[in-house]
C-alpha cells in the first residue's frame, strides 16, 4: 500500500516536472540512483556486468531510470557498500555477499560457501528451489532486497609461492581468502586475510601474504599474480559457483513504478547469465596464456579436499548451533545440494567426462 | 538506417492513433504480436518459459507490447512455425531450432548437435564467443532474428524397451529422435523418426517405435514413457545442452520501438537462465520418483559413446563439405568446443567430481 501511494506521488512529481503533460506520464518518472560496486573499474567482468545491468535498465525505461555506477572507493569503500545501502546513503550496490560474513555468516549463502552449489545449482536454488525467498527473509533485517546478478563458476584455488602437497603444508600460511573459506582454512592453520582486489598484488609482492586466491584465469591474469607465485591450484573448493548480487535498499525499490521494478529484476537476471557466459568465454584463452607464461597448474590432492570438506561440515554445524539465521537456511540448502549432486552425477557428469576425454584425445592426436 | 526511419514512422502512427497525445507518446505505442510454440501447453517447462518471457515483456512495457502465446497446433503446427515466421503469418515462435535441420543442418547450431556444447558453453558461445553473430548471419536467409530463450542442460538418452549393450543392438531400432542426432543414429542402423511431443507416448505404446528420447526426468515423467519402456539411458549425447530459441520475423522486430526491442531481448535472456534453473530444480525429484517406479537407469557404454562420437565427426565433415552455411559455423564452433573442454577439465570437472563422490558417500553413510 505504501508503494502504491508513493508511485502516485512520484507520478505527480513527474507531471510537475513535465509541465502540462497529461496523466499517463505517471508511468515514466525520471529517477536517478547511485550504485556502488565492491570492485575496481579495471575488472571488466565484475564491474562490467554491473554496468551492463544499469545500461540495460536505462534502455528498458527509455532513459528515464538512470543508475550511476561507482567503482570501489569512489563514493563508498569496497567493504562499506552494505552499510551504505542499509542506511540509504546509496540506493544499491553490486558485491560479493560473503564479504559480509563477519556481520552474519548467512550472507554467504547468497554468494558462495565452501563445497557449495555450482553456478547452475545456485541459480536453480535461487530461482526455483526456494533460495531467493529464504535469502529475502534474511536480508529484510538489513533493509535489503537481493538480486542474483552474476556468477563466475567454479573458481581456481589460487596462487601459492610454495607447493601445497599435504594439509600440513597449509599451516602458518598467510593467505588472501574471502568469506567462509577463510574460517575453514583457519581451522587448518592458515592465517586468512580479506583484502580487496586492488591490494592483492602488492600484498603478495611485499610478502605480507604467502598465497592469494582471487577468481579464475582471466581476472587473475589481470591482477598479475602469476608474476609472483607460479603454483596455480584448483579447484577453489570454497567457491563452487560464486554469485554476485545487486543489493537494493527496500524502501527505494518499493517506491519504484512497477515497470521499473520489472526492468531492474529482468536486467539483473540478464546480468547473471551474461557474466557466467563472459567468464566461460574468457577463461580458456587466459588459461592458455598463463600456461605459456610458465604457470604450474596443480590439483589439490584428495587428502586436502577430503580434510577441508570434513572441516567445513564441522564449521557449518558449529555456526548453525549458535546462529538461527544460518540454521534456517542451512537445513533446506543442504538437502537441495544433496539432491542436485545426485542428479548431476547422471547425464551431466557422464557427458562432461566423455567430452573432456574425447577432446583431450583429439588434442594429443593433433600434436603427433 | 532503415530501422531508424521506420521507428520514426511508427512513432508518427502512434501519435495519429492517440489523437491529441503529445510527442512523448511515441515511445509507447500499443503493439500486439502472435507467437506460436512448437510445444504443448502441458509442458510447463518449455511452454511455460515462453509464457514467462511474454508476460515479462508486457510487464516491462506497462502492458503496451502484448505477445499472445499459442501452443503447438493451435494456429500453426509444431513443425510449421519457422515457415510462419519467415512468411510473417506470425511475428514470432518459440521452438527447438534443430527440428528444422531438414531445411538446413545449420539450424541445429542454435539448439544442439551431437557431442556439442553444454548449457553454459552454449551461452558462452552465443553471448561472448561469436556464436550469436554467426547464427544471425545464417538466419537472415529466413528473415529471422534468433534469441536464445531457454536451455535444458544435458538430456537423457531416452527410453528403450530392450537393453542396448553394444552398437550392434542399435541396428533396426525404430527410434523417436530429433535433429542431427537422428542422422548419426541412421548411420548406425537406427530408423530415426521426428515425432512431436504429444504423439510420442501413443507411438511407443502401439509399437510404431521401439525407443524414444525426449528431454529429461521431469518432462519424460509427464509424457509417461516409463510406463512402457523401463530402460532409461544416459547421457543424451546428441543434446549436451539444448538451447530453445525465440525466432522473430526481422521486419516485425525492426519496426519495434527501441525500448520494446530491449524488453524482448532482456526477457529472452531471463527466460534462458530461468528455464535451465527450472529444469535443474525439477529434474532431481523427478528422477527419484522414476527410480521408485522401477525405472532402470543405464549409462551408454564407452564403446557406444566412442563409436557415436567418431560417426558424428564423419557426419559433420560430410555435411561441411557440401554445405557452405554449415562449414562457416562449424570451423569456429569446433575450435570453441575444444577450448571450452580444455578449461572445464580443470576447476569445474574436479569440483563436480569431488562433490558428487562426497555426496554419494554421505548418502551411503546415511543409509547404514
Amino acid at each position: 500500500m505504501e508503494r502504491r501511494s508513493f508511485v502516485k506521488h512520484a507520478g505527480l512529481a513527474g507531471i510537475l516536472a513535465a509541465g502540462s503533460a497529461p496523466a499517463f506520464a505517471q508511468a515514466q518518472p525520471e529517477i536517478k540512483w547511485r550504485c556502488a560496486s565492491s570492485f575496481p573499474k579495471s575488472l571488466d567482468t565484475l564491474f562490467g556486468t554491473s554496468e551492463m545491468i544499469t545500461k540495460r535498465v536505462a534502455a528498458l525505461t527509455d532513459g528515464k531510470f538512470q543508475i550511476q555506477m561507482y567503482a570501489a572507493g569512489e563514493i563508498v569503500p569496497a567493504f562499506g557498500v552494505v552499510d551504505a545501502v542499509q542506511n540509504a546513503t546509496i540506493q544499491a550496490c553490486h558485491t560479493a555477499p560473503y564479504y559480509f560474513f563477519g556481520k552474519d555468516p548467512t550472507f554467504a549463502f547468497s554468494c558462495a560457501i565452501p563445497f557449495g552449489l555450482t553456478s547452475r545449482q545456485q541459480n536453480a536454488w535461487m530461482y526455483h528451489g526456494g533460495g531467493l525467498q529464504l535469502m529475502r527473509d534474511f536480508f529484510k533485517g538489513y533493509n535489503i532486497y537481493n538480486f542474483p546478478a552474476g556468477n563466475c563458476g567454479v573458481q581456481m584455488g589460487g596462487w601459492f609461492r610454495k607447493e601445497i602437497k599435504t594439509v600440513a603444508d597449509l599451516k602458518g600460511l598467510k593467505m588472501r581468502i574471502g568469506g567462509t573459506g577463510g574460517l575453514v582454512m583457519q581451522k587448518l592453520g592458515v592465517v586468512p586475510q580479506q583484502i580487496p582486489a586492488g591490494d592483492i598484488y602488492p600484498s603478495l609482492e611485499k610478502g605480507t601474504i604467502d598465497a592469494a586466491e582471487w577468481i579464475g584465469p582471466y581476472d587473475d591474469e589481470r591482477l598479475g599474480l602469476y608474476k609472483i607465485a607460479k603454483n596455480y591450484y584448483y579447484p577453489g573448493w570454497w567457491e563452487g559457483g560464486t554469485e554476485f548480487d545487486m543489493f537494493v535498499n527496500m524502501k527505494a525499490f518499493d517506491e519504484l513504478p512497477k515497470t521499473y521494478q520489472a526492468a531492474f529484476e529482468s536486467a539483473c537476471a540478464e546480468g547473471n547469465i551474461d557474466m557466467q557466459a563472459k567468464y566461460d568465454a574468457l577463461n580458456p584463452p587466459a588459461l592458455r596464456r598463463l600456461l605459456a607464461n610458465g604457470v604450474q597448474l596443480r590439483p589439490f590432492s584428495n587428502e586436502i579436499l577430503a580434510t577441508c570438506y570434513k572441516t567445513t561440515t564441522e564449521v557449518y554445524d558449529e555456526i548453525a548451533s549458535k546462529n538461527a539465521n544460518f540454521a534456517k537456511v542451512y537445513g533446506p540448502w543442504k538437502e537441495f545440494r544433496a539432491s542436485q549432486n545426485e542428479w548431476f552425477a547422471v547425464a551431466e557428469n557422464r557427458y562432461d567426462g566423455f567430452m573432456i576425454a574425447a577432446q583431450r584425445a583429439a588434442r594429443t592426436a593433433a600434436k603427433k
